[in-house]
């Protein structure tokens, strides 16, 4: 196969409807940052929804993940459920981000507190934690992966 | 809190068992590269042990983390099963590895593929395929995350 092939492809309204049902049925990924020595590294995190459609998380300030985004804003998130069986035969999404943390003090952190709380209702254990931060995952691109063969580039219109 | 303040611990007994107790039960995991950008990439990835149980892949060279490890072998595994509940409120372990290619005319090959297909038969498919390549993941260093408050620091002598 020559190297140069590219084996993804452009969205369609499938591929499309896939990616954002993955999204809106998820309550936790794998965030991948870069640490101070600008390697790569994975975790766990949980995240919700704005009102426009934008992952966010609520993490502790003690987090690996989230010492690497105050430095880095770089980031990417996979979510899909692996499921039963084969893992690679299920859909997921990786999505190429950035990272805005927010400002304690802002209006909207009222509202994104409403909503995390509603997707996770075990964060009200440490929702009001001092050390806690909210970041916004701003879309760059993604890449759909529904199963053998089937690769897509989406950019950010795709998931509105 | 002191912005010093490592919450992560030395690895003890439990938290050794606890992370070859998790890679061992694993058979799949997310991890995270570096993009021709240096932008990190978390996808979905299956992996099995080899006799001393270091991680391998086995891959497409079409595969986006192939790709990316081919040019860069910084990587991270992340493996643990988010099970029912609170996501993160299960354990999970970070493996900071460096990837290396394993040469397909090796006599090693013929071992590392009857472990594969013996730990993911579904690999049958394509186990043969020209294009896919067995990659090695050696440990660096891993974090293990059993819970609220609960990270250790893992070396490649705690998980032998």
């Amino acid at each position: 196969m020559a190297e140069h092939f590219d084996p993804v492809q452009s969205a369609n309204e499938s591929a499309r409807e896939s990616a954002r049902s993955l999204i809106n049925s998820a309550r936790f990924g794998t965030i991948a940052t870069l640490d101070e020595n600008g390697y790569p590294f994975a975790s766990l995190i949980t995240f919700a929804l704005d009102r426009k459609q934008t992952p966010f998380l609520y993490v502790s300030r003690l987090s690996a993940h989230t010492k690497h985004l105050l430095a880095d804003p770089r980031c990417s998130l996979l979510v899909g459920d692996p499921g039963k069986g084969d893992p690679l035969a299920h859909p997921r999404i990786t999505i190429q981000c950035s990272a805005t943390v927010l400002d304690p003090a802002s209006d909207e952190i009222i509202i994104l507190r409403t909503i995390f709380l509603a997707r996770h209702p075990k964060a009200a254990l440490y929702i009001d934690f001092p050390d806690f931060l909210y970041i916004r995952l701003t879309m760059i691109e993604a890449s759909l992966n529904g199963g053998f063969g089937k690769a897509y580039r989406l950019k950010p219109h795709d998931l509105r």
